[in-house]
C-alpha cells in the first residue's frame, strides 16, 4: 500500500516553520507497512491545494492531509478538499454545537468565524479532536483514503493514532512490522551503541537502532515477520537481548516517561518525595507533578535560588554557605535535609549548580550541578558536568536527579 | 518568480529524519523575493526523483534539488537529472582529479564508486563543493533554472550561499519579502481575527495571517515591495496597524518569550517576584527561571500541593480551605499573600485549581483554576477555565498569571 502526505500552510514554504509532522507521521507509516511515496507541502492556496490533491488520489492508495483546518480566512484545506471530491461542504450540526458548547464553558460566545470547522465534505466522515476545534475529516475517492488532520503536531498526532490508525486499510499480505521502544538515560548514544553491539547489525530482524531526543537515548526495535503472533515473539525476544545487555539503564518503554516511572515506583512502594531546587527553578517540581494523581507522592516543594532563600526557608547553615559556596556537596546535601524535615516526605532531592551561560568559572564551569538525596538515613551529594546550553543543563540535571531517585527506589547503583 | 525544493531521500519518507532543508531554502528564497509554490520529497528512487522534476519543471522559474549526490548505490539523484533533461551523464575530468587528489591527500586510493561523482549531465554546469566530495550541478531545461545541491545541511547551505544565489535569477521587479512575526497570549485565533477585521484580507500586501501554538496566536506580517527599504517602512506601517487593533495583547516579536518580556519588564523596574504554585507543581517557577540573570527578580518560591502545605508554608487559614476549599478565590488569594509576606518580594502570584484528568465536579470541572496576584496594596484573585489535557491547563494558567502581572506592570487592564 502507497501513502502520500501533503502538508498545508504558508508557514512552511516561507521557510518560518520546519515540517516535523511529515516524518512523524512517515515514521508511524512504515511500522505499519506502508510505503511513503512523497511528502508534497504547498501555501495556503486553494487552488494550490486542490490541485495536490487531484495529482495524489491517482497515484496512492491512503493520502494523509494535515494543516489549514482553523476557523481563519486562510485556513483553506477544508474547501479545497470539497472542490477536489466534487462535493459541497455541509454543516454538521452536532459538533457546530460541541463548539458552541466549548465557548459558552470558557465565557465566551463562539465567535461567527468558528462556524466553518463544523462543515465537512458531503458523505466524508468527522474525526474526534481531543485537543483543539479543529475536527479532521475521513473521505474516499475512488480508491484512494484521504484523511485530513490539523497541523497543530499535538492535535494531528493524537487524532492519527486515535482515529486515523483504526480506519487504515492495513494490508497484512506482505507481512507486519511491529515496533517496540526502550528509553534510557544517563548514557550517550555511542557508549549504549557500544553495549549493544551486534544487536545493532544492519541485516538483523528484529532490528535495533538508537534515537536521542532530550538526552532520553531510545532503542527502536522493528520486528518484520509474516504474522502478528510471530512479530510479537520475536520483539519479546529481543527486548530481553537489549535488557540483558542495558540493564536497568532501560526505564521504560514506548510512551513511558522518566516521570511516570518514577511516580509508579512512589505509589507502588507508597512513599513520598519533596525537593529543594536552586538551578532548576522548579523544573524538577514540574516534571514530578506532570503525572496525574502525584498529590498522592508530592505534596510540598521549594524554590530557594539565593543563599537567604536556602538558609530562611531550608535551614541551611549560613556559615556553611559562606565557607563551602552555594555550589557544594555540603550545600547540597543540607538543602536536601532541610526539606526532607520541613516536609515528613519519605526522600527529598535538592539541585544547586550553575545552568548558565555566565556565572561560570575555571573550576566550576557552566553546566556543574550538585545533586543531593536525602532519607531518614542520611544524604549523599554528587557533582555531575552537564553540557549544552541553560534549558539543556536544566532538564539533564532534572532528569538526573529523577534517576538517582529511580536507582536508590530499585536499591540498584547508579550505573553512571 | 516562482521556485519549488525538491528533497531527495529514504531517510525522509521513512520518518528518520525530519528534512530541515526545505525550511532553510525557503527563507532564503523569500528573502530574494522567490514564491515558493512547493516542497515534493521523494524517495531514493530513479523513476520517482524523475517524475517529479519533469512534473516541477513545467511550473517554476527555479527548481532547487537536494539530496543523493554521494557516491553509494543508493544515490540517484545525478542519473535522474540527465533522464529527465534528456542528456547523458558526462565525465568531469577535472573534477575527477580533484577527487583522486582528495583521497591521496588521506592516504587512500579513491575507491571505483566515486567516479560517478565527477560525472555531471551534458551541458550542465559543476557547482564547488568546499565541504565534501559530492559538487553541485547548475543545469537549465526549457525556461527553468536548475540547482542540484548535496543532502548535508551544512554542505547544502554553503554551497547555495556561494555558488547558487550568484547564479539566480533574480528578477528585481518583484522585489523583496520581508517578514515579521508578533505574538500575543490570552484570546483565540479567531478572536485576534476578528480584531484584525480587513488587515488579515488575503490580497493585501503587507499580507497578515495567524499561526497558534502553545495557546500563543502570532501574527506572520510579510511585505513584499520592489526594494527592501520601501518593505521595511511598509512592515512598520503594517506592525503599528496591527498593535492599533490588538493593543497590549501583543507582548513581543520574532524569537520573544513571555517570559523574557515579563524578565525584562521585572529588571526594568527593579521588582521582584515570587510564587505560590498549586496545581501547576513548580512550572511558573522555572518559566520564571526559564530567562538568564533571572536571580535579579525571583529569589524564592512554594509548590504547596496539599492543603496542609498551604497552611503550614504559606499560612493560609485551615479554616479558611474547610470553607471555602482549596479551590477558590479566597485561598488563591491567602497563598499569594502569604508568599509575598514570607518572600518580602514585590510582588506574588498564586495558582490552583483542578489541571486533571481527574477531580473535577459538575460546578468545578477539570481546567477551572484560580490565579491571584499579590503585592503592597492588596491581593486579587480569579477564576479561568482553560481547555485541554493536564499539560495544556497547566501551561495556559501558567502563561496567564504571567499575563496578569505583565498587564500590572504596564498598568493595563487584563484585556481578556
Amino acid at each position: 500500500m502507497n501513502a502520500i502526505i501533503l502538508s498545508i500552510g504558508d508557514e512552511l514554504v516561507l521557510g518560518q516553520t520546519v515540517d516535523t509532522n511529515s516524518a512523524w507521521l512517515s515514521a508511524r507509516l512504515a511500522s505499519l507497512g506502508f510505503a511513503v511515496l512523497q511528502h508534497t507541502t504547498v501555501p495556503d492556496d486553494q487552488p494550490a491545494i486542490e490541485s495536490a490533491i487531484r495529482r495524489a488520489v491517482t497515484d496512492c492508495d491512503l493520502l494523509l492531509i494535515n494543516g489549514g483546518l482553523g476557523p481563519t480566512p486562510d485556513d483553506l484545506t477544508r474547501q479545497a478538499v470539497a472542490v477536489a471530491l466534487n462535493v459541497p461542504l455541509e454543516l454538521n450540526a452536532d459538533w457546530l454545537s460541541r463548539l458552541e458548547q466549548f465557548f459558552r464553558r470558557r465565557g465566551r460566545q463562539m465567535p461567527e468565524m468558528n462556524r466553518i470547522q463544523a462543515m465537512i465534505p458531503r458523505g466524508a466522515t468527522l474525526l474526534e479532536n481531543h485537543a483543539g476545534t479543529a475536527p479532521g475529516i475521513a473521505a474516499t475517492y475512488q480508491s484512494c483514503r484521504i484523511f485530513v488532520m490539523p497541523g497543530v503536531p499535538k492535535e494531528m498526532k493524537r487524532m492519527f493514532d486515535e482515529s486515523v490508525v483504526p480506519r487504515l486499510p492495513i494490508d497484512t499480505r506482505h507481512g507486519v512490522i511491529l515496533s517496540r521502544t526502550l528509553h534510557t538515560f544517563g548514557l550517550g548514544e555511542s557508549n549504549i551503541a557500544e553495549k549493544l553491539g551486534p544487536l545493532m547489525d544492519r541485516d538483523r530482524n528484529p532490528s535495533v537502532g538508537t534515537t536521542v531526543s532530550g538526552g532520553v537515548v531510545s532503542l527502536r526495535i522493528d520486528a518484520r515477520f509474516e504474522t502478528a503472533d510471530r512479530a510479537r515473539q520475536e520483539l519479546d525476544r529481543a527486548t530481553e537481548l537489549c535488557q540483558a545487555a542495558l540493564g536497568n539503564l532501560i526505564y521504560g518503554r514506548d510512551e513511558e516517561t522518566l516521570q511516570e516511572v518514577v511516580a509508579r515506583q512512589l505509589i507502588e512502594k507508597n512513599l513520598t518525595i519533596t525537593v529543594a531546587e536552586s538551578c532548576t527553578g522548579g523544573l524538577l517540581a514540574k516534571m514530578l507533578t506532570d503525572v496525574p494523581g502525584s498529590s498522592s507522592y508530592f505534596q510540598r516543594g521549594w524554590i530557594t535560588y539565593t543563599d537567604a532563600a536556602k538558609s530562611e526557608l531550608l535551614g541551611v547553615d549560613p556559615d556553611l554557605l559562606k565557607t563551602d559556596g552555594p555550589y557544594s556537596d555540603p550545600v547540597a546535601a543540607a538543602m536536601a535535609v532541610g526539606a526532607l524535615h520541613r516536609s515528613r516526605a519519605d526522600f527529598a532531592l535538592s539541585i544547586t549548580g550553575i545552568a548558565g551561560p555566565d556565572g561560570g568559572t575555571g573550576d566550576t564551569p557552566v553546566g556543574t550541578v550538585w545533586i543531593a538525596l536525602a532519607h531518614a538515613q542520611g544524604a549523599a551529594a554528587r557533582k555531575f558536568n552537564f553540557p549544552g546550553d541553560r534549558e539543556m543543563i536544566r532538564d539533564r540535571a532534572a532528569k538526573t536527579a529523577l534517576t538517582l531517585l529511580r536507582m536508590r527506589l530499585l536499591n540498584a547503583a547508579v550505573p553512571f
